[in-house]
């Protein structure tokens, strides 16, 4: 394989495969050490996963909140990125692998972050919608936005019914955020843009195999949560899981069916599998035993933090930290210090989470927080819960985009993205659509 | 073939095939009218094609040049939007076919408008890259953006050269714009983000036919325009035709060759051939021969406007008016008036073409504009071409996502939306893309 080319350094290398919140965030820490960084992604931007949720229901251009990594380190001189799929790893050889050539490294952080997962339900894998890219966003809205145009074609309120319905399966925060958006499509777009469909033909479900909703909320923020929910429309289903999913009619545990042809799956995430580390430390659920320096078992400059890692410092964490932002970026601002420590040969500082809280919007007007002892609902939550996504998306662009698109979808009741962007078009195959693989 | 499932009234039907700028126009002006109003388009939105040159070079979000169609007619309560396609028309039934079922017609109208033409020439076709739709821009943006990317993984300038060589055909306002934000790519954006890349690697052609750029300007405008551009970078060849293109190297009428793979062609639009007209009232253009009611040659209540017309009835333009905005819009008025005049058996009044002015913007501070005898150039033009564009795009949001976009370019020189948005995902096969056909 072909050497990659990227400028040589005196300095240690440090490769991180992977630009979301921990690689950004571990890069961002090394800029004034005497490395050389070298992130790769198979994208050429940060994506804010947190309101990807509000692309797919039309709320947000996609644009808004993905961040091209040339800008975001643009003044960090010692960073070099490249565009790139990783295919294996030879540890005795300290060489990365990818579709672009080899590299070597002297540190190698795996920051790949995670994946849908389907708990090896056939049926629904190969049925369902995951929601974990801006592609696939962007696709479930130009579907949504599809199955509203294709049924004013029908008039058997039957074969309307399945076009309309959509379940959100997992109750986490992504399933409560989409539930409530797509209710209140249902609420504030329906009536205006579809007026000859009836209201009670479309119908959003929200089922969660748990107890309750937001498991890692109190029981109380739980319970606010379904009613909010409620109050919006959404069916909410607790203690029920999902059997079965053809493409058109969904069986739960309880053996009751809903005629649907959108069934998007948000219950779980697993570890997205990293070619050429042992076997032994992978998970079954995809993420890599790492120790309380994020190093990989066995592995002394190999490392992973984030989705990816698994870590069992916390005895309130047995089966490792969150699959959430924070983890990610905590771990990614540890790891940098601790790559100064290593060259500086000082000891290495185990990882301690810090849990800043959680909130989960459920509409206008309407979320749930939870940080510091305080527990908020409502518009207060609601207000904190935009402050804290809008502060937290990289560039003054993309707040301001997302800021005018919230505050004019607050006043005017409007969405104003939900165009179908279709694909075809005779001379685009031309566009050697292939990326860099 | 089924019926398409539109509520009856007892006003006669306007079907109108095409939501440009005609099409719009014209279905707004019969809002007042005891008519019932019938909008087709393939897509669910309206397209402000004039900044589609600033999707394809990263300076606008593809969103927002694009308006619903829902939106913009949501309070004309005599109008009925339908998403599909025109597979042909049985004037003696006056029935039209679509994709979705057939539909009885009072009045037809296509305003259908214009699409890349090649003017026959197969290897330009098989390689060139138009510009017409939103998805063409969308992908141009992201083939621009990964040509920049592969580049940083080559060493050989002759490598690198076909890469960052952009050669815009054709010397009219869309060649000129497309030219500028490229040649701003290179000034801008290069240095700063491929600062490893040689400027000099970068090349951005413009090649026109013709002996000047913007024909339908003055002499003068003409002028400016080229040493603008040579200003800013670009190599403009007049008076040169393309020859051959194979994808790689691009042979021009004097026998020169530049390497390049991505050839952008806008020397020629033609008319979206109509199945179901008559072959004899369609010329080679692709537009169909249109009266001075834009009455179609042999039918009384089948009419087209816009870029699919062709009205000779003007001796300024021989050949018919120019496929401009401007054309459509008047004449959607006029067809407007002229279907109230029919309601009340009044004779029609025949179309006159108001020339209110061209122009077209070459770069930050850069324009030319011509209009009500007045000539103006550098910024005051370029200032006149942002307030009018902006004054044109429909919607709030979509006015102030655009200004915000520019006004952050102005003053960062920066490009905010150059991330490259890749098919794939496995997941999205199950989309059923296939949209309603």
């Amino acid at each position: 394989m072909s050497q990659l080319n990227i400028p040589d350094t005196n300095n240690p290398r440090v490769v991180i495969v992977g630009g979301g919140f921990g690689g950004i965030n571990l890069a961002k820490h090394l800029k004034h050490l005497p490395v050389q960084v070298v992130l790769l992604d198979r994208n050429n931007y940060h994506l804010f996963q947190p309101l990807l949720y509000q692309v797919s229901t039309a709320g947000l251009e996609p644009d808004s909140i993905a961040f091209p990594l040339r800008g975001i380190f643009r003044k960090q001189k010692n960073l070099e990125f490249r565009m790139a799929e990783v295919t294996g790893v030879r540890p005795q050889d300290n060489i990365l692998e990818t579709g672009i050539g080899e590299l070597h490294y002297d540190y190698l952080v795996f920051a790949t972050g995670s994946n849908t997962n389907f708990f090896g339900n056939k049926t629904i894998e190969a049925n369902a919608i995951g929601m974990k890219s801006l592609i696939e966003a962007v696709q479930i809205r130009n579907y949504v936005v599809k199955q509203f145009e294709e049924s004013l074609l029908l008039t058997d309120p039957e074969l309307i019914k399945p076009k309309l319905n959509f379940v959100m399966v997992g109750g986490g925060p992504t399933g409560v955020e989409l539930a409530g958006a797509f209710a209140e499509l249902r609420k504030y777009i329906l009536p205006k843009d579809y007026p000859s469909i009836p209201q009670n033909l479309m119908n959003v479900y929200l089922i969660e195999a748990g107890p309750r909703l937001l498991a890692s909320f109190s029981d109380q923020t739980s319970e606010k949560t379904v009613k909010a929910l409620e109050e919006l429309g959404v069916r909410v289903m607790l203690s029920t899981g999902v059997k079965e999913y053809d493409g058109e009619v969904v069986t739960l545990s309880n053996g009751e069916q809903i005629k649907t042809q959108s069934l998007l799956w948000s219950a779980g995430v697993k570890g997205v599998p990293v070619t050429g580390i042992a076997p032994d430390v992978t998970l079954p659920n995809g993420r890599i035993l790492v120790n309380e320096f994020n190093q990989v078992k066995g592995f002394e400059n190999i490392y992973a933090i984030g989705d990816i890692a698994q870590m069992t410092n916390d005895s309130r964490f047995p089966k490792g930290y969150p699959m959430v932002a924070q983890v990610a970026i905590q771990q990614g601002v540890n790891l940098a210090a601790n790559i100064k420590n290593e060259l500086q040969k000082k000891p290495l500082k185990a990882f301690h989470y810090k849990d800043l809280g959680s909130m989960a919007t459920i509409g206008r007007n309407r979320a749930v927080a939870e940080f510091a002892g305080i527990k908020l609902s409502g518009f207060p939550a609601w207000v904190v819960w935009m402050i804290v996504h809008l502060m937290s998306l990289l560039g003054f662009r993309n707040k301001l985009v997302v800021f005018i698109n919230w505050f004019y979808r607050y006043f005017t009741f409007e969405r104003g993205t939900r165009i179908i962007i279709k694909r075809g078009a005779a001379n685009i195959v031309k566009l050697r659509q292939t990326i860099v693989s």
